[in-house]
């Protein structure tokens, strides 16, 4: 038995984005069944979540055979790594390959997205702040020179390696949080990437059961 | 035959941070010999480091066996979790506690770094500008807020698993970025961690090894 963690509801802004959708998507490519533990934004600071997720985030991944009690993960990329490694899927059997698939796991984490989380924070969320005016010519610098940097080493390429990866999956992920922006479409190569990946039945999957608490449940009241 | 790419020079700002210590120091653990292939900042651009490393950082990760072509690894996450693999070092036996040392690695560079790095860079290289002053209040919010999180799962154990593994190493990498700030030493269980950690041989050799260079060469003429 799988059990994923994620928000019941999130605002439009998130929607889509939460990390929960990471690994949902890489627990449809491997064809494994789940289910969720819906909890609210207030929920983060209790000590039941926090016993699972040290930083009050989402995703908990938990696993649970028989009786025994569930073994609790969190950071969502060692989460899919974790699934990866066990359904066989979404990693090159080849060892040299699949330790470049991994390789691509940490730069989506590492290299990338922190300037592409920043950048998109400026524009979004942070907009009308005054250091975010001031900042967001070099975020912006930033995040478009990973991109270019990303796009040269990808190239003619469909994807990062040579098949679909655990590598895509997270750049992909990372790639989808400048969706209110036109850095990814300004790059034909890295728009195809994104809608190749997006288009699999896997990810449509994963995004519609993310969104489908979000038509169901009323945002929580204001505290 | 191991080969890490570093730089042969940096301001003092950097020294002891650059990434290749967080391989040097893996390799340390490990008994793993290696050689170093010492770049300037100049050559960061070049098409020869591009095709090493598509972002242009250090460090790079060659392994060669006799007159075979290098496999080459860039990200230093990666690198660290591959010399872990392979060396049977850094990663406890029990599947259970692998998956938890792995997930501790996602969550110093993926949950962790982002918010220390950019609160270090705010009070350090940024300090000056505007928007830092502005931002600086929320920047250092969020990096004690993650510290806090961080201390209290610690708790009064020596390391985050039962034994030292690469998420301690990645870990306390991470904290060492905020040694010109307090926020380290106001948590004295997150202290004493990084202090643990810093006293083990293999790390001393691996900053050493990092550190030399530096002194014995002069630093890029301005261009």
């Amino acid at each position: 038995m799988i059990r994923v963690t994620a928000f019941r509801w999130v605002p439009p802004f998130a929607r889509g984005l939460v990390r929960d959708l990471r690994v949902r998507w890489a627990l449809e490519e491997a064809g494994l069944p789940y289910e969720t533990r819906l909890i609210g934004f207030e929920d983060r600071g209790t000590p039941e979540h926090r016993a699972r997720q040290p930083f009050g985030q989402v995703p908990v991944y938990e696993e649970q055979a028989g009786n025994e009690p569930p073994s609790v993960l969190f950071e969502s990329g060692a989460i899919v790594l974790h699934i990866a490694e066990c359904s066989g899927t979404l990693l090159p059997r080849d060892p040299a390959a699949r330790t470049r698939a991994i390789q691509w796991m940490f730069a989506a984490l590492n290299s990338m997205e922190p300037h592409v989380q920043t950048f998109a924070l400026i524009v979004g969320f942070w907009k009308d702040e005054e250091w975010a005016k001031l900042r967001r010519p070099f975020a912006q610098q930033m995040a478009e020179k990973r991109l270019d940097e990303l796009a040269a080493r990808l190239g003619e390429r469909e994807w990062l390696e040579n098949e679909f990866t655990a590598g895509d999956l997270l750049m992909v992920s990372v790639l989808r949080i400048l969706r209110e922006t036109d850095l990814v479409d300004l790059r034909p190569a890295l728009a195809a990437y994104v809608a190749r990946a997006e288009a699999r039945p896997a990810f449509q999957r994963a995004l519609a059961d993310q969104l489908a608490p979000f038509a169901e449940n009323p945002p929580p009241a204001a505290s």
